[in-house]
């Protein structure tokens, strides 16, 4: 069930319209070709040798025995990486930790990549890992964010500067003040001070990491492989391997899921190498077990929240501490969380001090609205308890110090026409909100929870090309990898303007070689600033065929309008004809037509999103089961309702398996103990009702069409929502994720 | 060894270089991928059940058998395409002669395609053929343009109009008369009139014809082939199939060459219909066998010209009639060998009548400067003999009636800035021309010929997209085909305009979906209407980068100027920068940089060329073995002076194999009796001496550079060449090809 808030009607044609994706039936169909499905001749097969240790000095590597074996081809290690050295800070801090690709010095978690053999056969390359002799010295781990800043903690990267006031192994720190905090809590009438802990969560795609290298005889790098961002793939790979970006050319094949974890290379460079060496084209993908022990995570955390506000309701002051897990190497999302910690709030006095932490676990990698989730988790709790105390109607106080354009953020940015307060209004006015809760049976708990998300979105350069066909369709060659039906949503755009149908437009993600420069897939950027850059391309079409039109009907270019998907005279109606009509004549009137755009346009559009969800408790077992879940978010505008529908509802299940059950188990000797999609505990169809959907379209002032972008912000309410609901419930106050049956119980008893 | 004429110094930097060209590496180590090396999964295997009788009417075709047999997964015949219906001339006249896919009603030749086989392995499809049982009514055939044409000659298309004047067999017929021939050749002092007979020769390109097709779930259509136009081949597999072009896409592979014999389509909709009917992706390849027997050879034709000149050598009439067989289907290249006839020459009263017949051999396809070989080498034989009567040097008599700027072509076209005297007169002061013939040995026989060739070449649409990339390089998208280099030819221009190496261009030919519609790689275009169209998008891309460098330097464009590779401000000597450096700084400028260019340029930039040969006759065996070859062409301007002169040379080889050797050995019953490589008889390295060029430079004043096309002209003038040759060395006038030793011999006795 769905229904809109604030949707203009009329107003388009297209943009709002459901049409079936173009990608729908290749999916379903299986003609869709991923990673997986490319297949080169005389291809090789590489597999990884990975650390056993979560921690360790590489004392030496033995490559010989495996080379010597006649059906290995190839054997790399870091020494075939250009290698960052591992000295310093700030290298670690780089944008590409080649040490990450493979380990050259030391190893710094159970599945850290060492070596990697390619041979003809998978089996031989995997069997021929074994005769990689590799000496280490283990060293103590730490796999636990407060563990590692502790004074005695064992150092990660002993290069670090030792005088550096957050040693041992704290690389970075965002501090943020605004107004006098301490003044602002002394004003308050009540002030709630919380801790709270999470751990370690996967994005969980389906597909696991792929990836096929072939270095050509003639030194040009193709790499075929699915990612969030194939223009990135190609400037990390490209470093990592010492070579010019114009070297490298990277091919897109449809990806089965990313959620942030596509960002980062790690097999690309590696089968990189390989085919260098063997002179052949490289195939590597990931087991599940490797996807889970050595990419990228969302951190886990530590979060502590102050809050204090008059009797009245209205918010004083808020500070928050954070410290942030990164895994391996530096880049916790301490930026974005400063931008939603309090973000759905106008507050005049806040203090935020962020810290991104690195132990021995994988290299932490954004993970859907990054950095949000864990600190608005805390604070949507805190707010909670705050209404409670002051006994207001947690909505009512939300809309109280709701922000709005015009007030400030607390990493300092001023807010443009923002929808934190239609998204609350929806919440206040929808039947979920009002409904009674019928009485649970069975001696079971029952309790309803609200809470608010953000994410601050992204946009970035975008290209597209549009090559007008004779039969009057059009193919659309964009640079933005399709996660999540972008195709659409951005040919949707290009039809607008042009009164073409959807079905008229045939889209596709070109290789970087073909398409102009187009930033990553990430910060649901891609219907902002592809969609932008359709909507121009598509006006220079329309430009180029007035001028056309013009040709025809021998008259300016002034003297001709395009109005409906049909060009006409403006003061002879006899002179009219339609897109498909003007397409045939192309070849007459100069040759074919081409659209173009190629932009940069920047703008903050961030979405604003919330929950209602009804829990009910087992206090026997702690499990709790979601009743019912009304999940509304700010689309700015939905260009393609259902698309936003199903990030939403996508983004509710995510955040409910990392409120309910998702966590990485470490054993005590720092290994992953639930490597498994059997282990590791993401909901399935049957934890998670239906997920009612609630569309708000506060449309950005920025955009062409308004669109904000609708990928995130969806994830981040949850875990606070049920943690409100169970509070609700059960009257206790969660301070950890997730919210197993174990923990529920223990906090409960 | 080469040489130049005519070549201006120092006004290019790029344009006349000699840089390795970018797919040499690639096709040396065989990284290139071919139609061969095209792998999807589940791809299944397909083979074409073909017609042993020359000419019957297919009475039944029963595919059950196939069809039951558990490892066919489809079975294709003319039902699975949109037939012709095969009713009237002006059907079979059409562009898409679906019939030559799969015949329908009646097959025309032996290996005319009947049924065609999917299965999971070739060698299983190979098999199941033998299950289809098709029943013939087998009529009788003929095989001979001039059999073809008597009353009692069996017809191919007996639903062509009775009444026709043309029947039973002519198809078609070109006309023209200029002035008065009949009072031309009454004032002409000497008037020679002879008769010629050419035969059936392949362009014998190395790698045979293949297509992958996959008919996908969603209904779009795509295929991996070579071809010389992967555009001609979409629009004409979707009307072989009855589809809108939009739903087709085709993906151009390398090509192992075509020489116009790839400009046809027939595996790819065989392909595609046995792809819908199994669901799975279909690859298919011919024999050689195959190739020769079934796909597009060159027109053999009849020939009589007659011409006459006064005591001084001016020509005064010309006359030629010319019968051209164009194999199963319409199609003989009239209006090409209309403009090459008498093309060399200015003569006041012409008159031509060309007619285009169709017989039982495979349907003719074009080859390398179509229609002109075989009309010229006519026409050539002539005028040599004309300047024998007239004891007039054949040089100075060609020279005397040179056509030029301003003079009129046999098919009415006037001349535009045209190279025929600058070709001429190279010929003239070429020291070969003037060298002793040394003396034979052992009773050969030695002498030389000259003669002239002509090719009109053709322009047509064309689309480029340059995108700049952050290194300082450029990725290159182009439509056209590559054959012989023109991805190089074409960065060259590209690079030219912006002060680049051409190093420093990546140039790729794009699908039939990512770059706009661009025509054939035929006719001599490509270096000329991609190379415009490169020019143009390089002019883009340089306003564009004057647009940022304002915004840079705070001022307006108009103050900025680009030369030698980087931006300058007018007046300001300190601000400069080169083309990398803008290139890293367009993020902050307003994104990438991407160039365009859709044009039409058409045009008319005809080439001509020449030759000297010397050749030694075994009047024992009649074996004429060519002893020099000079090779002349105006190139308009020459791009990579190496191609041209591997285009001339290959031209050469080609026109030496069609002048000696190369034939069609028809049997009585209408079968190809040498149907491979070992029988078919192509020059080798054996054959062919090293073949020096001479680039004559009189620029196309249409183009940019002045490129006029030089890859059809040189093969035209070799056959008259050598029949001079051996008229100087043997006094006799050969008026057949191939002047096989058989020939050289019966015609000496």
């Amino acid at each position: 069930m769905t229904s809109g808030v604030g949707v203009p009607t009329g107003q388009y044609k297209v943009i709002g319209a459901r049409p079936v994706r173009h990608d729908g039936i290749p999916k379903v169909t299986g003609e869709a070709r991923y990673g997986s499905d490319v297949y080169l001749p005389g291809m090789l097969y590489g597999k990884v040798l990975r650390s056993p240790h979560p921690h360790a000095v590489i004392k030496s590597i033995d490559t010989s025995r495996a080379e010597a074996r006649p059906d290995v081809r190839a054997v790399a290690t870091a020494q075939d990486l250009v290698t960052s050295g591992g000295v310093g800070k700030e290298v670690a801090l780089g944008v590409t930790q080649t040490d990450n690709i493979l380990a050259s010095r030391k190893v710094l978690y159970k599945g850290h990549p060492v070596a990697a053999v390619a041979a003809a056969s998978p089996h031989v390359a995997e069997e021929a890992l074994s005769l990689i002799d590799v000496q280490y010295e283990p060293l103590p781990a730490v796999t636990n964010v407060e563990d590692a800043m502790k004074p005695d903690a064992p150092w990660l990267h002993e290069s670090w500067a030792a005088d550096e006031a957050d040693a041992p192994n704290v690389a970075g720190r965002e501090r943020h003040t605004y107004g006098d905090p301490d003044a602002g809590f002394e004003s308050a009438d009540v002030v709630v001070e919380r801790e709270f802990r999470t751990q370690t969560v996967h994005q969980g795609y389906i597909e696991p990491q792929n990836a096929t290298a072939w270095w050509e005889p003639g030194g040009r790098l193709t790499i075929w492989c699915s990612s969030q961002g194939h223009f990135g793939i190609r400037g990390n790979t490209a470093r990592a391997l010492g070579l010019p970006e114009s070297q490298v050319k990277v091919v897109p094949m449809e990806i089965g899921g990313g959620f942030g974890g596509k960002l980062n290379v790690y097999l690309e460079p590696i089968a990189a190498a390989l085919s260098r060496k063997s002179g052949r084209p490289v195939k590597m993908w990931m087991t599940r077990a490797e996807v889970l022990e050595a990419t990228g995570p969302a951190a886990g955390g530590y979060v502590r929240v102050k809050m204090g506000a008059t009797r009245e309701g209205r918010i004083t002051a808020a500070q928050a501490h954070y410290a942030y897990e990164a895994g391996a190497y530096p880049g916790a999302p301490l930026a974005a969380a400063a931008a939603a910690v309090f973000a759905p709030y106008d507050i005049a006095n806040v203090r935020i001090d962020g810290l991104d932490v690195v132990d021995n676990k994988p290299k932490t990698s954004a993970y859907r609205a990054p950095g949000a989730t864990v600190a608005v988790f805390a604070v949507e709790s805190v707010v909670d308890e705050l209404a409670e105390r002051l006994e207001i109607d947690p909505v009512e106080l939300r809309l109280l110090n709701a922000a709005r354009e015009g007030t400030r953020r607390a990493d300092g940015v001023m807010n443009v026409r923002i929808g934190a307060e239609e998204v609350m209004e929806a919440v206040r006015e929808h039947p979920h909100y009002a409904a009674p809760l019928d009485a649970p049976q069975d001696g079971k708990l029952r309790g309803r929870g609200v809470a608010m998300g953000f994410c601050r979105n992204n946009s970035g350069m975008a290209c597209v090309v549009a090559n007008v066909l004779d039969d009057g369709k059009v193919s659309l060659v964009e640079g933005s990898v399709d996660v999540g039906g972008s195709r659409t949503a951005v040919s949707q755009q290009f039809a607008e303007v042009l009164g073409l149908s959807v079905e008229d437009v045939i889209p596709q993600v070109a290789d970087t070689d073909t398409i102009g420069y187009t930033s990553n897939t990430g910060g649901s950027g891609v219907a902002y600033k592809s969609g932008w850059a359709a909507h121009d391309a598509a006006n220079d079409v329309k430009r180029q065929l007035i001028e056309r039109a013009a040709l025809l009907w021998e008259t300016s270019p002034e003297d001709v309008e395009y109005v409906d998907g049909a060009l006409r005279h403006r003061s002879d109606p006899e002179l009219s004809m339609t897109f498909t009509e003007i397409a045939a004549l192309l070849p007459e009137t100069g040759g074919p037509v081409v659209g173009r755009a190629n932009i940069n346009p920047g703008g903050m559009h961030g979405s604003y999103s919330a929950n209602i969800v009804d829990v009910e408790i087992d206090p026997e077992t702690g499990k709790v089961d979601i009743l019912r879940f009304t999940a509304f978010q700010d689309a700015g505008k939905a260009i393609h309702p259902s698309y936003v529908e199903g990030q939403i509802q996508g983004g509710s299940a995510q955040g409910i398996g990392w409120a309910l059950n998702e966590e990485y188990f470490m054993s005590d000797d720092g290994r992953l103990l639930n490597a498994s999609f059997l282990d590791y505990r993401m909901p399935t169809s049957y934890d998670v009702p239906m997920i009612e959907t609630v569309v708000v379209e506060a449309p950005s002032a920025l955009h062409p069409f308004g669109v904000r972008g609708v990928g995130e912000a969806n994830i981040v309410p949850p875990p606070a929502a049920i943690a409100n609901a169970i509070h609700n419930a059960a009257s206790v106050r969660m301070n950890r994720l997730p919210m197993s049956p174990a923990a529920v119980l223990a906090a409960m008893s």
